[in-house]
């Protein structure tokens, strides 16, 4: 991709962006002859439009005629698993698989912090008690990942527990199903290894799952040195030529390099057709992000550790971040990553969740794809574990490329019932 | 404060700044004769001293001519307080009072992904330390106020441990010990009661604690409406008309305010001469924090739950706050709370640390103010409360608007042993 490649790509950003806003007609001429910075009416629209995407209700109240009072939020363990249950007290329920490695470490957060806040609350109004528990009891103060993570796995129970109660999958909650196939991309977890031994693991797990298109990491995670840094330049061709052009490529540097590194790798990456660099710095380095954003035609991708709606806003507002990656996680669930799609969309860019590691995380980024806006070709995918859970209408797993998003009321799964017997309660 | 008044500050402030990096005479006539925006050089100039002042060594490493190898780190509980304690393999002991409130839904963070980090590791690298428990184990993920004040509670026994060892207070570890007698003011927690009511507890906490200086809360805490804003603009002039010139008055809004409203306030504010304005906007609203700020002649506060290091150089770089306040717990300990503080001197700022609640946040407080740089007039001080310490140098509570800061090695206090003998190894 050369340089009128990327004017291309920022014109026909700043095409849809205007579009969006006020029809494509009048926009058309400016937005394409020029990639000069927005004009400042355009600027002021485009954060006009992003504060709007931002701030719309998600949840749809309307599949709800009567109320749906949260009578518990209970936190299960089994093992290393932890599940949330939400009853209502006209007895339905809702399941759903926490974070398990987060919440080995954060679990009291959840009971004691999150859990009791929705008690006594109507579901319906998810949208206002994400927020809501946001600034109860100062937890605005704990913003973060733990803190997130706990929200999420609270209000993936809840949205369980809704969709149950009105018969539709979680994406007709929060939206409208657009599709049900969801194409993945592999992403491996190694670094430190050869780039020969990296691009073999890479070839055999894209063809244990099909997928067309896979990331791999570079860098030493917020640090390199001259072996990251021989490892990176040569798994970047490698790979390229070991796959050609039938497999989409990302990278991602785990906020390893200082700006000149960055670019330096970044140029390597697009010179070989990669579709996104992850994290060339550290993740809130915003002024570095963007300046080798700035200095590359490659898109940017981050998001993962961003706990902020506000900053998300900034980031996209002032072309931080060409991909966005709020993790379904770490960012607190399916609603405010909603926002930060809509958001995207409302730019012209792309939105890609991150995915954490274990559990059911590659089904809640499933759900998401179903119906988000903004969604890119794949969604990221780091395999299934032991959690016995299955589905009707869904294999629970990446097939040739893709996973097939349940079509049942809520999650679209069940739990195994001497699992969740077995299951204890964690008190706070 | 007129117009006049502010041209005044800037200038002082970029003239401060100008000077520090190249000698008052030559910086003297343009700083004086303009408030415009710095001019670019300028502008670059304090990002490199901010960039310099951020990674500065701080722990005085000379005074350690040998290894002091951290054997255990363990946290005890009693109660509702929770204690660190770090020993080194040659027999020193260092303890330190971690944050109650947070530990409560944190610890197994401190126990699981923090503690185990510094153990088998020299205490004389404490800075290192503290950058390298961020990258460890992905913890930068978790940045945020749980894991920072995690680190900050194992950071505070690892002073008291290397202070004992050296036999010097903990501001001779970070500094140079340069006053003894800390200047508090005393911040109100009250929200929600009328103006008289509040005035009588402000009257009666300055004649407790003879503190020449309070804090007050304004609007709802990230919220307002009609009934917060009649009590925040009846008590803006009642408190100035009770207690004169003769007590400094600050006013914290909690990031309740949208902008019109914070400029609104805070020009009530500066009417009446208070001496800053903490947090108009929430926290995360950067750009609206500097739109406040911009618009007004009283300088702006906040910081308290910023967890970046690279976010308060931005802040500082980009003029959105003039008093930074980093909190010693929630963003990590002294020495990441030194960097800030030096960071507010080369941009002629002041640093005046946020203090949480409990405990010993109010001794932790006195020793940063004992040697920290750009140290505001008055420290926070919210009281004491009942854990059971002593100190043969200090009275350990204000007295006279005064917290006296103990002489002895490390943090200068003993723990009643019977407490210790009685709390309890908390396992992660």
């Amino acid at each position: 991709m050369g340089v009128s490649a990327r004017s291309r790509r920022l014109s026909r950003r700043a095409f849809l962006a205007a579009a969006a806003a006020s029809g494509a007609a009048a926009a058309v001429g400016p937005a394409s002859a020029t990639h000069a910075p927005a004009a400042p009416d355009a600027r002021a629209d485009l954060a006009a439009r992003l504060r709007a995407a931002a701030h719309a209700p998600v949840l749809q109240k309307s599949l709800f005629p009567r109320a749906a009072t949260i009578s518990s939020v209970e936190l299960l363990r089994n093992g290393r698993f932890f599940l949330v249950r939400a009853r209502t007290s006209d007895g339905a329920v809702g399941l759903a698989e926490g974070h398990g490695p987060v919440l080995e470490s954060a679990w009291p957060i959840l009971a004691r912090r999150v859990a009791p806040y929705f008690v006594g609350k109507d579901a319906r109004d998810l949208d206002a008690l994400v927020d809501g528990v946001y600034v109860a009891d100062s937890n605005y103060k704990w913003q973060g990942l733990p803190f997130w993570a706990s929200v999420a796995s609270v209000e993936l129970a809840v949205l369980d527990l809704l969709g149950r109660i009105a018969g539709v999958a979680v994406g007709n909650l929060l939206g409208s199903v657009r599709r049900r196939e969801i194409a993945v991309y592999r992403a491996s977890g190694n670094r430190g290894n050869s780039p020969e031994e990296e691009l073999a693991y890479l070839q055999r797990v894209t063809e244990e799952t099909g997928a067309a298109a896979i990331k791999f990491r570079l860098g030493g995670r917020m640090r390199y040195d001259q072996t990251t840094t021989r490892r990176d330049k040569a798994l970047i061709p490698l790979t390229r030529k070991a796959f050609g052009d039938r497999v989409t490529l990302y990278a991602d540097a785990n906020g390893s390099y200082d700006v000149p590194t960055a670019v330096e790798i970044g140029r390597l990456m697009q010179e070989h057709g990669f579709a996104f660099y992850e994290e060339p710095v550290p993740f809130d380095y915003y002024e570095e992000t963007k300046a080798v954003a700035d200095a590359l035609e490659i898109r940017v991708a981050g998001g993962e550790e961003e706990p902020s709606l506000r900053q998300f806003r900034w980031m996209i507002e002032h072309g931080v971040l060409q991909v966005v990656q709020p993790d379904m996680f770490y960012f607190g669930g399916m609603t405010r990553a909603t926002r930060v799609a809509r958001m995207a969309e409302a730019a012209g860019l792309e939105c890609t969740p991150h995915m954490s590691g274990s559990g059911l995380g590659f089904l809640y980024a499933a759900h998401f794809a179903s119906f988000a806006p903004a969604h890119g070709p794949h969604q990221e995918y780091k395999g299934t574990d032991e959690l016995p859970v299955s589905s009707p209408t869904s294999p629970l797993r990446a097939e040739k490329g893709v996973v097939r998003v349940p079509t049942g009321p809520g999650l679209g799964v069940e739990f195994d019932p001497a699992f969740l017997r077995a299951a204890r309660v964690v008190e706070g």
